[in-house]
């Protein structure tokens, strides 16, 4: 069989292989510091207590742990989830393998070739990942330093209609920015004013270093009557990514739609891992997430102390109040793919910014992730990124 | 917000609540006997060895085993699979969340509107689910008891150009049909000859009653020069349906395209189940097979002579040399959805045939699923089926 790219769908020619993704394999090698991935830090996994929950959850729940269950997810952990929203029933829960299948169904369900849809500029590239298949238009959306902009949504809520807004208000992949109260509540009027949808992604929900974590737009819109947010997070930034649970919670209407396309898509989110889960939710996870974040916050200001110590003269970047990310901002006219380039030659690696961007700036921007680097991977990997930059401004001095 | 409805995708309309869901839903009460689900036999599920190899997976990789990994697969995994097939490398081979998922993503990768694809009358009903959202147009191929008729498929392919070819060649579901090696050589060298890539579905390849297994498509593929055949199977009819463990595997251009569109859907199937298979596969998995069988040989036997003694005169059935599935039909004229009503009045129950048929025929068909019932189930079970059946003649009569 010849040519099998023109015998696929036309939705394929929108699905590009990523330049950074091949870059970034080289990271894997021996000897490189690695900021790129979005990983949590594995030191912090709750191994034993996986290892005793596998034991509880065998012994309790025998072959019910491992056979076919429904897809709409476990019981007691769609209990769990609504018992932590307002104005919440276990129906408008949806158990999901991970939050990457979140954003896959609500794609799938609002988006037909062409429509557009809203997100910040950067988002996660996961979102757009999830997205593009379906032939998404985007309307991004400028960001400053406290989230997206609400008055630049407005305008442009004015000439289109999107089906929805994709919006991650706290501790966003990629920038690590979050966004007030008063802004929250601004765009959750805005959205209802223009009566178009929200779909809040709240992945890094419990890293809000502080420990104390505002409402959500899911919350806030509840305030004004509801139903107009869509709402999602996971486990995966803090019991463990690997197991693949988390949830999607909205109005009955669009729920029932998502299980029907879920069931298409995988039947349903693995029994043995959602009893596990709910297992750890009740014990482990509210001593576990303060640890991430006094870590995450340890290692967040080790990195901005050796940003400062390396890259004060030619770089800027925030200072986030929780998540996994720290954005970088290198002279303008610079490209930050070129300086990977120069990075890896130094051992050092990073996420360039451009592909968060759907509509290709940022090319001076790039993401450092601190959640999974040693104290002492931070001190010498933004060493090495100092060299790189200085030694690409030389190049192009 | 109110119209949900009409703010969703086109695709929407055609994805409708299923009425046998509804009425399947009934057969969770107690006191029914369920011939219906697809439920392997829960009491062979390797409970003890999962826990223990949940104790050895958790000593050996520790954090590992809860981190994200890459969307391609547990390398050893990987090649566990390539080793069993011809002429395979590792690179072949795309671990997916549940065969369902390999669906779902060949659908995604083919399927545009309309597009035509080629399935078995009567076929799985779950491929129609992942097949459908993609707006596939099917061309239903009958079958007859050696299964999908490849004349009548040859007669398609000189007027059509469907996509690709669905086949379940090894006791289909719903059928328990089998298809023997000639009719599988013709098969293969038809869809050559006219172009066409076969995706075959080998869910139920262990499960052949003898221990003989016939050479798969992919395999008589192979010997023609390959590069026809997509295949996949899985761990769900094995060791778990619960942990969403499968695979699928083709030629190099359409797994690194299938591998972009996992990404975007849930970024990799979870690293612990993976490891947990790749463990029992090496361990359990030659000797639960043979229990497996055994198992379902006698429960087939019992279902048989129970249908022998309490519908002889108003039914037909075949005799399944695998799988998990028997099918029956009733007189023509008469409707399994109304069987279905009168049989969860006796307290049994069953799955209508003609969601399986995309053509919305076989109306007085249905499944009867054996492997997931003890033997005095089977006995009371089909008796009650007689007595519903007898008494919708009589209505009807």
């Amino acid at each position: 069989m010849n040519n099998w790219e023109s015998r696929f769908a036309g939705r394929m020619g929108r699905i590009k292989s990523s330049a950074i993704r091949e870059i970034l394999k080289v990271t894997q090698q021996p000897g490189i510091i690695s900021f790129a991935g979005g990983l949590p830090a594995p030191d912090l996994f709750p191994v034993e207590q996986m290892r005793r929950a596998a034991d509880t959850v065998l012994s309790q729940h025998g072959a019910l742990a491992l056979q076919y269950s429904t897809t709409e997810g476990h019981p007691p952990l769609r209990e769990w989830v609504a018992a932590g929203l307002p104005n919440t029933t276990p129906d408008q829960v949806l158990i999901t393998s991970g939050s990457q299948q979140a954003l896959d169904l609500v794609g799938k369900l609002f988006i037909g070739p062409g429509d557009a849809v809203v997100v910040e500029s950067p988002t996660y590239l996961g979102a757009l990942q999830a997205f593009t298949p379906y032939e998404a238009a985007y309307l991004a959306v400028p960001m400053d330093q406290g989230g997206m902009v609400v008055e630049a949504l407005e305008e442009t809520l004015k000439q289109h209609q999107p089906k929805f807004i994709y919006a991650l208000p706290s501790f966003q992949n990629p920038t690590g920015r979050h966004m007030d109260l008063s802004r929250r509540k601004k765009l959750v009027e805005v959205a209802r004013r223009y009566a178009v949808p929200i779909l809040e992604d709240d992945a890094y929900h419990h890293l809000a270093f502080s420990g104390q974590i505002l409402p959500t737009l899911y919350e806030l819109d509840q305030e004004l009557g509801g139903g107009n947010v869509i709402y999602q997070s996971t486990f995966s930034k803090t019991l463990s990514p690997g197991l693949r649970v988390a949830w999607v919670v909205g109005p009955r209407e669009v729920v029932s739609r998502l299980v029907q396309l879920k069931q298409g898509v995988d039947l349903h989110t693995p029994t043995f891992n959602q009893m596990l889960m709910y297992e750890l939710a009740q014990t482990v996870l509210p001593e576990l997430v303060v640890k991430i974040r006094n870590t995450y916050r340890e290692r967040r200001d080790l990195m901005l102390a050796a940003l400062e110590q390396h890259l004060a003269k030619e770089a800027h970047w925030n200072k986030p109040e929780g998540g996994m990310f720290l954005w970088l901002e290198i002279p303008e006219g610079l490209d930050s793919a070129e300086l990977l380039k120069k990075a890896v030659e130094q051992k050092v690696a990073f996420v360039p910014g451009q592909p968060f961007h759907p509509d290709g700036s940022g090319a001076n921007t790039l993401r450092l992730s601190f959640s999974n680097a040693s104290p002492e991977d931070i001190r010498v990997g933004i060493e090495r990124l100092g060299r790189a930059l200085r030694s690409l401004l030389t190049v192009k001095g």
